[in-house]
């Protein structure tokens, strides 16, 4: 509630809505509640309306007002979208390019895709989630019917390089799930299909749009419908689009001052978490990146447990730690980058945030940390130690495999969710001396992650997986750590 | 607008916002608008409310919370509804039974369906547009995956026998499209599957609900999607979500007495209109039918024309008419029923209407009727002449086939428009003596449709169909229509 003291940081996941989007929506809610099909009055003025925001998104869009459909989320914009254009090329062939930090509606869609029969090739990023244009477009085939690219990461911010990517692309149309940025910065060249979503700019929920541009094959997989072109089917809600259309206009309109503002608070909250808070990794592109959201993960810190700390204090965010997830797999995209997973928190700042607010988080963050923390008695170095992680992500598999080393350390966290296997591994590394293996045991998702990752931040060799039956356990996996100094 | 003298008797297309539906809107936007699926404050409170309007859409349509999905339409509600549980089914079969007048969006699922290897069964209906449960019951087979009947028709207002017809389905599920009656009667009992749209009953444009009884089994085509029980993919749009429950309990706490007033008032234009407009047909059930709904056919009149006119005097409706859908194909309902489609109007009573508003429209009907007439310069019969049609529907492709009758009146309506050829006859008609055979050559089709509905309100015989070659066209058809008098 807005009267209340709390600190809303999680825009990403919905943005408050916009005053103008209020406004709108009420005036909407007058004037435009007729069926936009009808002949009669009250018909033609919600057609006039729809019209009108169609014409609004697609200049703001860079499109043309045939080109954009409304659908009624993001993701059904992608769903469609997605689904659309690869029935529309299943000529061509039946393979889908994507990377592999896309938003989950994009994988979704992939899957359903593959299990239909076709095929994916998923792009890997590097350690701040970028992809590269040159590595997206080598995944291109004659085969391949769609390409897809977010114009910027929804859990770390990254930005990516779409319009260098679509250039290389040739004839191969690119979906670009627009659905983080769109409202914030202009929506980048080289879209054959775009998608959005209003509730992120600050729109009311119930809105997303799919533009298609013209020339791009496309073929819905739902039951025919005259609405929204034949793309979107079902009854148009005319008032929820023209709040989502008024709010854009006037979103586009302050961004260039409200960006550079926020811009300077998250450098601020990059800059002032490592030193605050000891064992943290700010995650994401420092330079190509959104101007509201920063990632960062604490080591031995249970993501939801801090969440939970975060909230009593009246400050919401959001995690991709597994804890907070009901599959307890860790986020896709920070697996994707080889990051750590564990006391992962994403702060995402709505437009009119305040010095003052981020201070007031900046106040409360490490006390709460360290409180997660202190039951686990570790010793932890001091903040100004925090590492800022420079290798390449780890290769998948680890490192080459070993013979079972018979004079290792074995520590079992077999059944231990995150982050008890790292904490583990904290607690108990110094008992060994330097040159010698510790050999984590543990059956948690997360741990395959989150152990290289602590090596990394510790300054620890991480040697790969082995095959936990060769250290007698009959489930998980092996994580070998060698202790360097 | 609430405030001009204009008749909006147009709520079988959307029905103007409940006042309820408009608090609840404003009272949800701000304490319910955060993401329902995040641990924080905001989310909980709008999981909170999103449970809460479970609850009460489930309880008022006789299901368990679990059993309710939220879609953003009625269309949507019903192609995934359907789609869900044909492939829930496919090792019962694929076989998929309806009723012909189903809403497109049944019809337009069926055709996917089929373009996919299913196989269809539509069921017919009497000239009042009812569904026989035995007849219904009849086309199930062994391998019927489905089967859809709707509440009530959205055209004509007949209520549909879908408890008896659910009774006598053994282990089919069905699929009950409840979208026309849900708010004003109760959802009948023996639905598998259960379609229904908020902006019908006054709830807000953006909301539709699917349930699904426990136990039947369902299998999303969509990419999967935590949301909504992996139903209906996307981001709930709680605010909306909210009002449509709250005016569903409002609507459902006033229908008794609003359904009795608006079923007078319907009573009225029922039994008015044949009195002061000559050459008119009422159709659909007078018994079993909606309590706000009427539909009637008039002679020798353009719907389109009509509507404009009606329109021009603040009064809005909607039509079946050929000449108003942009196929410029005739209503397939009213086909279905074997009754005239021409000048088509369909009036549907929002909650609140007036008996001073209803007399309004009556006073302005019959003038308006008589202008869009008069240049045809017809010889009119009085009203009360008007013939209540007794007969069963025309049997599908006419009479017995005769041979080219070389005496006949050959009436050249080829290229002529709804409802033009008609015209043509009745002009004409009067030109042979009783007992000789007037043939129409006409390739509208709207046509096939209104020429035997002519023969019926004015006592004459229609004698079916023959190639139009007979009569030396190279298109469209020749219709025997035989002089009684």
């Amino acid at each position: 509630m807005s009267s209340s003291p709390n600190l809303y940081f999680d825009a990403a996941s919905t943005a408050p809505l916009h005053p103008v989007a209020r406004q709108a929506l009420a005036a909407a809610l007058d004037e435009g509640w007729g069926d936009p099909a009808r002949l009669h009055r009250s018909g033609r003025q919600a057609r006039m309306l729809l019209d009108a925001a169609r014409e609004t998104v697609a200049e703001l869009f860079g499109a043309r007002p045939d080109e954009v459909s409304f659908t009624s989320s993001g993701t059904q914009a992608v769903h469609l979208g997605m689904l659309g254009a690869l029935r529309g090329r299943r000529r061509t062939g039946r393979h889908l390019v994507h990377s592999a930090v896309e938003h989950s509606s994009v994988l979704h869609t992939a899957e359903l895709f593959a299990a239909d029969g076709g095929e994916l090739t998923a792009v890997g990023v590097d350690r701040a989630g970028l992809v590269s244009p040159a590595g997206f477009a080598a995944a291109v085939r004659p085969d391949t019917a769609l390409a897809v690219l977010q114009s910027a990461n929804h859990e770390v911010g990254t930005v990516q390089p779409v319009a260098q990517t679509a250039a290389l692309l040739g004839e191969v149309p690119l979906l670009v799930d627009a659905a983080q940025s769109a409202g914030r910065l202009p929506v980048p060249p080289g879209w054959s299909l775009l998608a959005a979503s209003a509730h992120k700019w600050g729109g009311p929920a119930g809105v997303g749009v799919l533009a298609v541009r013209k020339g791009v094959r496309f073929a819905s997989v739902l039951p025919a419908d005259e609405r929204e072109s034949g793309r979107v089917p079902g009854y148009v809600n005319v008032p929820a689009i023209v709040a989502a259309a008024a709010s854009l206009r006037a979103v586009r309109a302050e961004a260039a001052a409200e960006n550079a503002r926020l811009h300077a608070l998250v450098e601020r909250i990059r800059t002032a978490v490592p030193q605050l808070v000891p064992q943290v990794e700010v995650v994401g592109d420092p330079v190509h990146r959104l101007p509201h959201l920063v990632t960062f993960s604490c080591l031995y810190v249970d993501g939801e447990v801090l969440l939970t700390e975060l909230d009593r204090a009246g400050i919401a965010v959001s995690s991709g730690s597994s804890c907070t997830s009901s599959t307890l797999t860790p986020s896709h995209v920070l697996a994707a980058m080889g990051v750590l997973t564990e006391g992962n928190v994403r702060v995402s700042l709505p437009t009119g945030t305040t010095a003052e607010q981020v201070e007031r988080f900046l106040a409360v963050l490490p006390g709460l940390v360290a409180r997660v923390r202190e039951p686990l008695g570790l010793d932890l170095p001091a903040p100004a130690a925090a590492v800022q992680p420079t290798a390449a992500a780890v290769p998948p598999g680890g490192a080459e495999p070993h013979a079972p080393a018979s004079d290792a350390l074995v520590l079992d966290a077999l059944g231990k969710r995150c982050p008890l296997p790292v904490i583990e591994l904290a607690k108990r590394f110094g008992e060994v001396e330097p040159g010698r293996l510790v050999v984590v045991l543990a059956d948690d998702e997360a741990a395959r992650l989150d152990i290289p990752a602590w090596c990394e931040m510790r300054g620890q060799a991480y040697e790969g997986e082995a095959p936990a039956a060769d250290y007698g356990a009959d489930r998980g996996f092996a994580y070998l750590v060698r202790r360097l100094s």
